[in-house]
């Protein structure tokens, strides 16, 4: 496999546009990147498209892709619809990647994009809920729920996500205030982001006295419903940016190392380097109780250290490696099919010094971790991607 | 790139099968893929799942594969979600073999799994309508039914086969009995295939008779709604079934070549054969005029010389090139995201022969022909695999 350098990187700023379709924010995405890139539709050899909820948002269920794609100058080359929940874009970024490694390609663009927002306010919930295995929706109850079956919110997987935190505040030590204070640091780096959906800074007391989504989740500790599209150019060779690692899990039933913690260590390897080689990070912080967590399953800390770890400033722009420094899920938004490009977006441009406000200076390592779907207490799917600045 | 064989093949019968689920369906072929290679599932590196309706029929919007997979055993492994309307199958195909390849992996799985039958007869119909760019469906509908816009059958999607039969019996001379005789032929060959949903001959009578879907369709001139499975495992070096060339192209507005052209040219080259070496061929008839039309894209006949060709014999068993010896789409069946690797699975067992009653004699080369979604007059999308025996 040869060298792939990410050539162009551009995002839609996220938000909830429910006069804009699908195809302008695809179309606006892969305009940017082109341009940064500083090449034409006719350079493009191979496009990946990731959409995770357009067929019940839109019901544009099939050729997503080439319908999104229709006025970007791209139809005619091989366009492939890649789908895998929330990790939808960083599995469509890794099949790019591999497109182009191979030799199969000397210029691949990859692209994710959502729409979420609905005059119909149900039905981005909605489309949520097919998040998990449906078949099998009474054992994924029955687990969280217990056997009694007490219904939770009405949201399976905010639900989930607040199981996962109570268990978490259990062998961690975690309160409600730790993951409070994960808000606040993600909306102090929103706040620096001119693509973020919420750039208003929140206190500790606002987040915790938010309304209860369930359990010790509050408002302000899941990230919102929202619009936006992302795409990366990638090209054989060297360039600023190079993509050292790329790895995808998928979750298991049994005790084993969790999908995160699987792919995490075939990342490292690939890359040859290890946690504390890393300089900045993007994560998927869906909930921010997740961001702890996932601290630990990346190994940027020891096991129950999430809380002491974020204490200390580390994660904070300024610390050791500054973790979402985009604002995350929380404060940048999440339109589920454009976040792991968007996470790659943000990464690409840390590592050129082209973040402004929220630069991590010096950055020369950089990690994103894309997570979705759930198949019990295990993510259905995760991804991590490691670049590298070579400038 | 490296040589990448087909280790194994298997599908499911195609038919309505109300109580089976997805999953069920996908197992199956995927446990006989294994088992013809001779592999478990702990041999597979990646997987890709295709399958283009699932979130409009039963909901699953999101982890296709993953919840598919979920009793195989192959959880864990990376596991990609491919869509491309009804050529979702060869997509993820062209995607598996990249992966091998590569040397990105030694083994990869494709499954194409698709379940359309369900209680309420209008959902697939209905999920099929998102196989066109539905802001656009205002302007399909016109090109289709003129500036007047009279409302044809419900299905545009028929429509647009109607019109298409249209104007290639106005440049060919094609009659309504040359697209019967298309049904005839295939039908004869399904009635030989015991995985075939419609194992019935039929007359051209019968077909003339039947009730008309749309202009010069005939019901028995349209492939049925239908589930199924197929699976193949690609590995990397010299096996029984080597993979020749695997292109894809997607739909363009201008009047260059289509989509199937632009596929077969790619596939052709990177062969390194052309259509006279075909000795059995596998194409999208989703309706009996389509495979007419195809003759002439593939360049298996010249312009205009499809109905002659049919006439001729050729494409029967026994003659020059069979096509569709499955029973094609009308008589096999049309699980949509199935048909890609169905095909394959039936071109897999004609190049080692072990097609049974339908076996085509001596076949060396065997070329499948797939294409899904219409943008306007030209398909979404349009795959074409070539495929060599090298025993």
């Amino acid at each position: 496999m040869r060298d792939v350098s990410v050539a162009g990187a551009a995002m839609t700023p996220f938000g909830k546009f429910l006069d804009t379709p699908l195809r302008s924010l695809a179309a606006q995405a892969v305009g940017g990147a082109l341009e940064d890139a500083g090449l034409g539709p006719a350079d493009v050899e191979l496009a990946f498209f990731a959409n995770a909820t357009a067929g019940l948002i839109t019901g544009q269920e099939m050729i997503r892709g080439e319908t999104a794609l229709r006025e970007t100058g791209l139809l005619g080359i091989p366009i492939f619809n890649v789908e895998n929940a929330c990790a939808s874009a960083s599995s469509a970024f890794h099949l790019a990647w591999m497109a182009v490694a191979s030799g199969q390609c000397e210029t691949a663009l990859v692209v994710g994009a959502e729409k979420m927002a609905h005059a119909d306010r149900k039905r981005p919930f909605a489309a949520l809920g097919a998040g998990i295995d449906l078949e099998r929706r009474g054992d994924l109850e029955t687990f969280v729920y217990g056997e009694d079956g007490t219904p939770g919110t009405g949201s399976l997987f905010m639900d989930i996500y607040a199981l996962l935190a109570e268990r978490y505040m259990e062998r961690s030590g975690a309160t409600e205030r730790d993951f409070a204070q994960v808000a606040v640091k993600n909306h102090h780096h929103g706040a620096l982001n001119p693509h973020a959906q919420y750039r208003d800074e929140v206190t500790v007391e606002e987040v915790l006295a938010s309304r209860t989504i369930s359990g010790p989740l509050k408002l302000l500790m899941c990230s919102p419903i929202g619009d936006g599209a992302a795409a990366l150019v990638l090209r054989a060779g060297d360039g600023a940016v190079k993509v050292r690692g790329t790895a995808l899990a998928t979750g298991r039933d049994d005790d084993g190392p969790l999908a995160v913690e699987r792919a995490a260590e075939k990342a490292y390897a690939q890359a040859g380097v290890g946690p504390g080689d890393v300089d900045v990070a993007e994560v998927h912080d869906a909930a921010a109780p997740a961001e702890l967590q996932i601290y630990e399953e990346l190994g940027l800390c020891g096991e129950g250290e999430g809380p002491a770890f974020l204490a200390s400033g580390a994660t904070m722009l300024g610390g050791r490696i500054p973790v979402n420094p985009s604002g995350g899920l929380l404060s940048k938004g999440h339109p589920v099919g454009a976040t792991g490009c968007a996470q790659l977006v943000e990464l690409t441009d840390q590592l050129r010094g082209r973040a402004g406000a929220r630069q991590v200076q010096g950055a020369r390592i950089a990690l994103a971790e894309n997570a979705g779907g759930f198949l019990g207490p295990d993510q259905a799917v995760a991804c991590v991607t490691i670049l590298e600045a070579t400038g």
